[in-house]
C-alpha cells in the first residue's frame, strides 16, 4: 500500500522559485571579473534564470542536452545553474584551470551544444572553438557592448544580448527527478577525465544534507562565500543549499588572493566560507603580514584536500573562527563528512577538541560508509585500523558518463580510492590516497602524516611525501619541501623535527627543497608529477 | 536521460541504522509510566526496533499491516516507530486523550491487526478490545511480570517478553519509497476523524526539512526534550529528525505538569524542547512560584495553537530562551513554517524582533504557500491582506485513508482551514481558523486577536473568543474567560482593556466568564463546544 501523500518531484528549478518567493530581497554579491561588485537578490536571480530558460527554448535545445559553462563564481553561472537545469537541460560546468586541449576534449565527450565562458577565458575559447564539433552557440558572460568585434568565432554572443530579449516568466516544467540535471568531469592521474552526470533528486537530498546544522549549516541569517568553485563539483552544493535557506550569497570571482578574500569577508559581512586549504594559506598570510582579524565569519568548512592542523588551530585559536574539515568527492555531489563536534565532545580541552577537528569528521545522513580490508572484509570502528573507503547513498555515483570505465561498484559500494580509520564516534580520518601510500617493509606510512609535521615546521611553506623505490624496503618516503621566503632550513633539520612525532621507521628517508610544488587543476597536489620529477633521486642507503 | 546516481530509496529503517552506526552511545532517556528514569543508546534502540521487526515477522503481518499504538513519549514506542515501519507494516498512533469508543472507531477504522499500549491505558484498552474487530495481538508496554493476569483480554502479552524471545539482528527490506509508512488520525470538529497515511519518502523528506538550521536546528550537539506527543502526528517528526543528526532524546512520559518538564529539563541538560502552550504554561507558572532559571535550555519550538506574545516574551526576555514559534497540521507531516528571523532581521529592537516571533514563521523549503480570496484569487504578501491559506508539497496529503471527504485538493493545493496573512518577508501569521473568523457586518474580526489581548490580562488565565449571531451585524464576538486562581476582574475591565488596542468595532461586546474552557484531545480549545454551549447567550443590545 503506497501512502497518500502528495505526488511531488524534487526539481532544481523549484529551489530558486522559493528563494525568489521567501527571500526576495535577500542578496546575492558578485566579484565582476572586471573588478567591480555587481549586487543584486533571488528575486532578481530567479527572473534572469526565466530568461535563460527561454533563451535555450528559442535555440531549440533538447531534453537533457548539455550547456557547458567556463566560468568563476558569479551571479550569471549561477543563473545558468537554474535555468539551465530548471528547463531540463544539463549544465555541464567545465574546469578552467585544465589545459585548454582538455577543455575541448570535455566539451567534446560531453556534446555541448552551448558553451557559457566568462571572458578572462575567451583566450582559451579563441583556441579552442574549431576543435568543439558539437558546440553551436558561444556565449560570452559579459554585456553586449563588451563583445569583441573580431574574434573570428563562429555563433558567439554576449549572454547579456542573449537573455535580455526574453521574458522573465517561465513555466518550469516538471518530469522525473531522477532526470540528468548537471555534470562534471573528474580528472584522474590516468587517462582522460570522466563525467559524473548528477540528477534533481540527487542535488536536492544533497542540498537537504548540505544545508544541515551538522553539515554547512546554512539558514536565512548567513552570507555564504564560496570560495570553492561552482566548476568543481558545483562549489560543495552551495548554490543549491543557500537558494534552500535563503542565505545571502557572496561570489569571489577569480579575485582569490588573500587581500581580496579578505576584504570581501568584511565588507559583506561573511558569516560562513568554504575553500580548500592553499586558498585559506593565502588568506591567512594576508591577515598575519597587516594584523588583521574577521569581524563576521564564524566558520569555515575546508576540503578539497587534507587541511594541515597547523591551520585548524591558526583558524580558531587566533582568528575564533571554526573550522569545519569536510570530505567529499565530485562522485559524491561531493558531500560526505563534515567534522562537527558532538554533545559530549563540547566541553573537551582544546588540543583534545583540535585533535577531533583534524579528522575528516562525521558522515552526513544519506552517506554510508565503511572500510574494508585488501579482502573486502569490514573493518572495525576503532580509530586505529586503517583501510579502503567506500561509501553508498542517493547522492553517490553508481556509474560514470557515458559508461566510461566500466562498472566502478563493488557490491552496490563506491571505491573511494582513501584510505581511512574510523573511530567508534564515526570520525573518519583519511589516511592517504590508496595511491600514495608509502609501503614500507610491510607497514603503510601514510604520506599525509608525514606532510603534516612538516607543514608545523616554521620554515616549512608546503610539503609534499611521495614514496621512492627502496632495494630492501620495498618503499620509502621522500619529503618535497617548499620553503617560507628567506626562511633557512637544513635537510637534517627538517629530518630531526621528527623525533618524537612518529616512529623511526617512519621518518623521511631524505628531503628535497624544491622552489614550487605542481598543484592540479582542483589545487591539489600533483603526486604522480613529484613522482615523476624525482624518479631518478637516491634515497641515502638504497 | 537519467543522471547516473545510485537508486536508493529513502527508508525509514536507514534512519536508525545511521543513528546506531555513527551515534552508538548517544543517549535516549525516558521517563516511564512507573515514575523512573530509563536510559540506553540509539545502538541499544536498533537493536530492540530490529526485535519488533522480527517479532511482527513471527506474527505474520503482511506488508502494509496496520499496528496501533496507545502510548506517551517513550523508548518503547520509539521502538515501534522504526520496528513497524522498518519491517514495511504501517504504525498508527492513536491518541488517547480520545473517547475509548472513538479510540475503538479508529482502531477499527484503521484495521489494526495488533494495539500496543502502556499500562496506564489498560482501563481503556478493557473497555474496548472485544469491540476490536481486527485486533489479534494486544501488546502491553511493559515487563512480563508487570503484566496482571486477570485482564480478561484474549491475545494479550507483555512487550518485553513479545521482542525478548527474537533475534536482535534483521535485516531491513527495501521497497518503494513512498509506501505507507504511518499513520495518524485528525479529528475535524464534524464527523469521524480521518486518517492521514504518511510514506517513507514523506518522512524522510520531513525529517531532512524539519532538522534544518531554520527549521528546528537539530544536531548531534542537542538534548532534545519533545513534549509534544509521539501519538500526535509524530511528535512533529523529531523522533525521525532526532535519529538521523545523532541528537539526545530525553521522552517525559505522562509527566507533563510544570514540576516533572522543568525537573527533566534540567537533570538532562536539554538545549531545545517542543510542545504547545497549554504544556508551557503550566512549566512557567511552576518557574515563576519557584523563581527557578533554565540552566541549558536555548531554545522551544510552539506549535499546536498559537502561542501568546506575552509568553513568547517571557521566555525570551525572563528566560534567555528563543522561542520558535510552528505552525502545521496533521496533514502536514506536520511542519510548515517556523519563525526563525532572517539576516536582516538580527539587529532589530526586542520589540520589533517580538512582534516577528509573535508571527507563525516561514515556510521550510518543501512546503509551498499561498493565500487567495473567497474566488480563489491569489492575494499578495503585503503583511494585510488575508485570505485562506493553501499549501503543496512532498510531505503534505493528497488524500484521506480511505478516501474518505472525497478530494481534499483544489487545483492541486490543500486548503489548510486557515486564514492567515503573509508579510513581504513572508513570515506567515494564522490571524485565525476560517470557521472561527467573526463576521461583522461584513468586516472579520480575528478570534485570535481577541484572545491574545485577553491573554495579556493579569487577571486573565484562559480566553476563548466565538462568534454570536446578532440581528444587525450578523455575527459578534463573545470572550470566555477563566480568571486566575484568585483574581478579581469585572465584565467591564475586561472590555476596557481593549481600548486602544483594537478599532471599537472589534471589541467584544460580551464577557462570561467559566471556570474552564473545553480542550481537545491535542490540547487545542474546542470552539464548537464553547459555541454549543453558549448558544442561548444575549449578547447586550443585540
Amino acid at each position: 500500500m503506497l501512502g497518500l501523500m502528495q505526488d511531488r518531484p524534487l526539481m532544481i528549478s523549484s529551489l530558486l522559485e522559493f528563494a525568489a518567493r521567501h527571500h526576495r530581497d535577500a542578496e546575492i554579491v558578485s566579484r565582476r571579473v572586471e573588478g567591480d561588485l555587481h549586487r543584486y537578490t533571488y528575486a532578481d536571480a530567479a527572473a534572469r534564470a526565466r530568461r535563460v530558460a527561454n533563451a535555450l527554448d528559442r535555440l531549440g535545445l533538447a531534453f537533457s542536452d548539455r550547456v557547458g559553462t567556463l566560468a568563476w563564481n558569479g551571479y550569471r553561472h549561477f543563473e545558468l545553474y537554474f535555468g539551465v537545469s530548471g528547463s531540463g537541460r544539463v549544465v555541464h560546468t567545465i574546469n578552467p584551470r585544465l589545459a585548454p586541449d582538455q577543455v575541448a576534449w570535455i566539451a567534446n565527450h560531453a556534446e555541448d551544444q552551448v558553451l557559457c565562458f566568462d571572458m578572462s577565458f575567451l583566450p582559451v575559447i579563441k583556441a579552442i572553438w574549431s576543435q568543439c564539433k558539437t558546440v553551436k552557440h558561444w556565449v560570452a558572460l559579459c554585456e553586449a557592448d563588451a563583445l569583441p568585434a573580431d574574434t573570428g568565432i563562429a555563433g558567439l554572443r554576449s549572454y547579456e544580448a542573449w537573455i535580455g530579449a526574453e521574458s522573465d516568466t517561465y513555466a518550469w516544467p516538471e518530469f522525473d527527478e531522477k532526470s540528468a540535471a548537471a555534470l562534471c568531469y573528474t580528472s584522474g592521474t590516468t587517462g582522460h577525465p570522466k563525467g559524473v552526470l548528477y540528477s534533481h533528486r540527487s542535488t536536492l537530498l544533497h542540498a537537504y544534507g548540505g544545508a544541515l546544522p551538522d553539515a554547512l549549516a546554512m539558514s536565512a541569517r548567513d552570507a555564504v562565500l564560496p570560495v570553492v568553485p561552482m566548476f568543481h563539483v558545483n562549489a560543495w552544493g552551495i548554490p543549491y543549499s543557500a537558494a534552500m535557506t535563503g542565505a545571502k550569497l557572496v561570489f569571489p570571482g577569480a579575485a582569490l588572493d588573500g587581500k581580496s578574500v579578505y576584504e570581501l569577508i568584511e565588507a559583506e559581512r561573511v558569516s560562513f566560507a568554504a575553500g580548500v586549504p592553499t586558498v585559506w594559506l593565502m588568506l591567512l598570510n594576508h591577515m598575519r603580514a597587516g594584523g588583521l582579524k574577521f569581524s563576521t565569519l564564524k566558520r569555515t568548512v575546508i576540503g578539497g584536500s587534507a587541511c594541515p592542523p597547523a591551520m585548524i588551530r591558526s583558524f580558531y585559536v587566533d582568528y575564533g573562527v571554526t573550522v569545519l574539515h569536510g570530505w567529499g568527492m565530485t562522485e559524491m555531489s561531493p558531500l560526505g563528512t563534515v567534522c562537527n563536534m558532538k554533545l559530549k565532545q563540547l566541553e573537551l580541552p582544546l588540543d583534545a577538541q583540535l585533535a577531533i577537528m583534524g579528522k575528516q569528521g562525521r558522515a552526513l545522513y544519506g552517506v554510508e560508509m565503511k572500510i574494508v580490508d585488501p579482502e573486502g572484509q569490514e573493518l572495525p570502528w576503532d580509530g586505529q585500523a586503517t583501510g579502503d573507503l567506500l561509501v553508498k547513498g542517493p547522492w553517490i555515483m553508481a556509474s560514470y558518463f557515458k559508461g566510461e570505465g566500466g562498472d566502478p561498484l563493488v557490491g552496490g559500494w563506491f571505491p573511494t580510492g582513501d584510505v581511512a580509520a574510523i573511530d567508534p564516534d564515526g570520525f573518519m580520518q583519511i589516511t592517504d590516497r590508496s595511491k600514495d601510500v608509502i609501503k614500507s617493509g610491510g607497514e603503510w606510512i601514510s604520506s599525509i602524516d608525514i606532510e603534516n609535521i612538516a607543514m608545523a615546521h616554521p620554515a616549512v611553506a608546503m610539503a609534499a611525501c611521495i614514496a621512492l623505490p627502496h632495494p630492501k624496503w620495498d618503499e620509502r618516503p621522500l619529503l618535497v619541501v617548499v620553503k617560507k621566503p628567506g626562511a633557512v632550513v637544513s635537510r637534517e633539520e627538517v629530518i630531526a623535527f621528527y623525533e618524537g612525532k612518529v616512529a623511526k621507521w617512519q621518518v623521511p628517508d631524505d628531503v628535497a627543497f624544491v622552489d614550487a610544488i605542481p598543484l592540479g587543476a582542483t589545487g591539489k597536489v600533483q603526486k604522480n608529477k613529484l613522482r615523476e620529477q624525482f624518479k631518478g633521486h637516491k634515497l641515502p642507503g638504497a
